[in-house]
């Protein structure tokens, strides 16, 4: 494969970046960047690289944001082609990180390069936002950069994350908006006894299953248009000694939402702290919102995606907020369009990664289509 | 002190007879023993030395039942007196056992050297059965000793225990009976999946949760003149991986009824197994019967211990049936008439066990009087 975005993904999954080691792909992709004028800033935090390119100070302002890290292989001997050698065999290019998303930043810069090449005085100004902690604790990473890109006032208008939202085939579905997610740790408190002696003991399993039940019935939302309805799901619970004949003292309990734009974070935790209490129950409970939801609609970004999909592909696209979270979360908060388009991803995070090599040579292109009609 | 029931029980005290350990403790008792004319029959099972001493063959049979084991001490260091020293001072006898329940068959031992001396023509015959595996897993102890009288055709008519019963003052209480114990092991089925894509999992929590809460709220029985109610308490409950994503695939739930005689172990089985399919839940379930319930009603024995605590101590008994399991389970289960008597048990599994002297002198007398109305 000569193709120049295969080839320079290949070179990516050679590098064994996985979190929060980036193992010199941004400086890789810097090069590149600024071969083509782009003004490059180079950003770590504590334990991650992030990179600030940005060519132009104009707007429209577009963005193309992605990660260079990778999720770790397990046990390298499970994989059929050695995880970090970017080979290429019927016609999948394989290796940890060529779906999710070394692919996409190739198709990026190659659609970037391309696209520079035939239109020297474009219209506004293209940036690129790379981050090595995406698949870790995303606390050195994209948020960092946004917190320095707002505390100088620098604005994205419209974004575009490599994450792999395809289904089934090339560009069959965009994510144009995340659910929000919340984690709520609630400790149920009774008081430890022997089970021969109840009336001396408060059981606290038994004290909250009232509202276990209540909490999983309840629907606390019904969705709408872009998003599925709130979810809640119980994730852990544990209570008791081990021991056959005590009650035990404290039952814990952990819990996530998946929430749609229908409920704020703040009403979720005062339902669920109205439910506790109205069952009467001795708890402590504590919060971690892992993200807002945000939502982009239709708009000159979507439009500009759904006919760029449509040019390459003959596609339609449809747009998704499902699955987990992403960085894009961090990006939509400043006011930022944000959408989601990259490769297929029914490989992602497992053994035996890849990534159709067609695909990514027609990502390159949907990316400089989208280019083309934001700033042209 | 010089009295034979303290010199007893500071020598078994002395030995130190951890569970399943008896340390030489029933052989000093079987020497007493055969001294009177006792049958002594040692069986050791497994890790478990048990004896079975008799005198005489005619009815009625009475038994003096206890273990010669006790339990761990924990660090010493948090003893006020060592608990292998047997000390006394003011007027209390200290050790671990000293009240479960050395003490006790000290004072079986010396009630028994008197009566026997008072009235060398006693009618029936009295037994002893001791093992050293009581506060252990009641394995290859009591029950081992039943199954080979029981085996044989050798019926025990009536037994006491020599459990610590008492509350606040020797006597006070009498068991006359046990609820029986009776623990479930529930699995509740479910799918695994990512909280992301509830839709594609079944949270084995929520779908347990109304099952649980009805089970804690059931009301199984109303007890009985003897029996408080059959209560049913969870002990254990744990489900999820520990990661804050994942909706795990089974929950695990443990439970232990303490039941009365107003309900059989087959019955409350049934009632679980309709909840939970009620609820339509996809479960596996197993059970261990730990005892059954017993009861002794007023009769011969009832009555002599009554009569027996009110005249060496003055005092009007309570019978009970609170508490926990003893081996008189396993008696009772072959027709004996069984009851438990012993000193207070305020100090019992504790630091710093001990017993008062002359509750163990009075002991002995109580029990004296006991064979005396049985067996004169």
């Amino acid at each position: 494969m000569s193709d120049p975005v295969i080839t320079l993904a290949k070179a990516l999954i050679q590098r064994q970046s996985v979190t929060p080691e980036d193992a010199g792909c941004q400086q890789m992709l810097n090069q590149r960047l600024a071969a083509l004028g782009f003004n490059i800033e180079s950003l770590f935090f504590t334990d991650t690289l992030n990179t600030w390119a940005r060519k132009g100070t104009q707007s429209p302002h577009f963005c193309f944001a992605g990660h260079t890290d990778v999720v770790p292989t397990g046990p390298e001997k499970n994989w059929l082609h050695p995880p970090f050698s970017g080979l290429i065999a019927d016609g999948m290019l394989h290796g940890r990180g060529a779906a999710d998303m070394k692919g996409s930043l190739a198709a990026m810069i190659v659609a970037t390069e391309r696209f520079v090449s035939a239109y020297p005085d474009h219209k506004g100004s293209i940036s690129f936002l790379l981050t090595s902690d995406e698949e870790g604790p995303f606390v050195n990473g994209t948020t960092r950069v946004i917190d320095t890109l707002e505390a100088r006032g620098e604005k994205i208008d419209m974004c575009l994350v490599g994450e792999p939202s395809s289904r089934h085939e090339l560009g069959d579905v965009v994510k144009n908006g995340r659910r929000g997610s919340l984690t709520g740790f609630l400790t149920v408190k009774g008081i430890q006894g022997h089970v021969a002696y109840p009336h001396l003991a408060e059981n606290p399993i038994h004290l909250s299953a009232p509202a276990l039940a209540e909490l999983s019935q309840t629907q606390w939302d019904q969705g709408n248009e872009f998003f599925p309805a709130t979810s809640f799901q119980v994730s852990n619970i544990n209570g008791g000694t081990g021991a056959g004949n005590v009650i035990p003292g404290e039952l814990e309990i952990q819990f996530n939402f998946r929430f749609s734009t229908e409920v704020t974070y703040q009403q979720l935790q005062q339902r669920v702290i109205d439910i506790v209490e109205k069952y009467g129950l001795s708890y402590e409970l504590s919060w971690i919102v892992n993200g807002l939801p945000f939502l982009t609609e239709h708009g000159p970004l979507v439009d500009a995606t759904i006919a760029a999909v449509k040019h390459v592909t003959g596609r339609d696209t449809v747009l998704e907020t499902s699955g987990g979270t992403s960085d894009g979360r961090f990006i939509a908060q400043t006011g930022a369009k944000v959408i989601e388009l990259g490769p297929r991803n029914d490989t992602i995070h497992k053994v035996d990664e890849c990534v159709s090599c067609d695909d990514l040579i027609a990502l390159a292109d949907i990316y400089e289509h989208i280019l083309i009609q934001l700033l042209t």
